[in-house]
């Protein structure tokens, strides 16, 4: 069945590429006003009080070898947030989320730091707007920062000194890349201990972003991905990383600095 | 960058096959460890009474054009359970986790229905290891059922009739794959009608998974993708979806059935 899936998927590509350039002529107007309309506000009792990055990361950065990605992250903000804040947060069940770890229970999709994150964005936040371009930015911070940047006071596992450029926030690639140019393999000290540090790096850059929010500056630094449908499909425009030279290279991403 | 990031990610995979067959034996072993003496018990709040698939399933696609895909299925057990049950779902926000539709902000990556549904089951259960399990489980569903299968009682946008099997639970794909079936372009009312009734379908699995659970005979269908790692690293068996004939197939994936 892979093989036949394959075959169908590199037709698509083949064949394609001039209904896609139509396409995102097409979508780039129609998408921006087709979301817009669609954001709103919201209610919660998961309110935000503004905390201190480090200590955010240095939580998180401690929970991951229990924890793992995602769920670290979300305890970096919930074991201040229920003694600060309290109400909603004092009951939160921060292992809820451990299943997203490795990409979704290590099918290496989205990096489960970036679904800790944005829970506790969406958790703390009242405004689909808000979340939406919060993620938006976050997604390109973990992409395009050289990570692991987050200096333990205390290391746990081992030390590293390699640091890489995801390009994307797919867990398998963004591991990967680490990986090569660590020179490590998956089941390591190293490895752990790099997901660990960007882990601290996802919940640190998070909390800067609500502590923006919270004093009313937060504004967003990209445009939401999903207004430049340029492939007309979800996905960024770095087609060629998995695609190859099938289609032509889009020379959109320039444009999604705001 | 781009480029680099390509040859550094073509050089990894082209040269490493050796390497990373020795490493695929060694984790196979050492990942079945290593990860199941990690799992532990939590306490929530979030209680879960069994509830209808179809009515989960129904609810879920009357949502899914205002909340999108991972709200939406949060929706199909939140409207219920918060009269039901009532307790912490009465003031849970349906819309936190907005911000996951398109694989994270349309940047395409871990398709949002799963993201909604794994956010439902990690409340609901009090184990990491039945998380672990039932989001295993539900990849393995997304990845290789026929959908959509749901047929909703009324239409909210437009008849559909294609059906596609996505083979990953990685957004741009499953979408581009339909697309591809359904000859439908991604900002039509046809590709959002499928990915409502497809809201709609890993809902109803949920509820099923979470319906035994809560009978006490809930058993995972599948091994735990992470146990056989077989490429040493977080991923799905089908390296050849995305990375051609550069590496060999791997022969792993019939194992992974119970």
């Amino acid at each position: 069945m892979q093989e036949k899936l394959t075959e169908s998927r590199r037709s698509f590509l083949t064949t394609s590429g001039k209904t896609m350039a139509g396409i995102a002529i097409a979508s780039s107007v129609l998408g921006a006003n087709a979301q817009k309309a669609a954001a709103y506000s919201y209610n919660t009792g998961f309110k935000y009080t503004k905390l201190d990055p480090a200590k955010v990361g240095a939580i998180t950065y401690e929970n991951y070898f229990k924890r793992w990605c995602a769920s670290s992250v979300i305890a970096g903000f919930v074991e201040q947030l229920r003694d600060k804040v309290g109400g909603q947060w004092k009951d939160f069940p921060i292992d809820a989320m451990r299943w997203a770890h490795g990409g979704m229970a290590g099918w290496g999709a989205l990096c489960g730091t970036l679904t800790g994150a944005g829970t506790v964005i969406g958790l703390c936040t009242n405004d689909t707007d808000i979340g939406e371009a919060m993620a938006n930015d976050l997604a390109f911070y973990y992409s395009y920062t050289e990570m692991p940047n987050f200096q333990p006071q205390k290391i746990l596992k081992t030390e590293i000194h390699d640091m890489s450029i995801a390009g994307t926030p797919v867990c398998h690639i963004s591991v990967g890349r680490w990986m090569k140019t660590a020179n490590e393999s998956f089941l390591t000290d190293g490895r752990a201990e790099r997901c660990a540090r960007v882990a601290a790096d996802i919940a640190m850059e998070t909390t800067r972003m609500l502590n923006a929010w919270k004093d009313g500056t937060f504004k967003a630094k990209h445009k939401p991905l999903y207004n430049v449908v340029a492939n007309g499909i979800t996905s960024q425009h770095n087609c060629k990383d998995c695609h190859g030279n099938d289609i032509p290279s889009p020379e959109t991403y320039q444009t999604l600095e705001k």
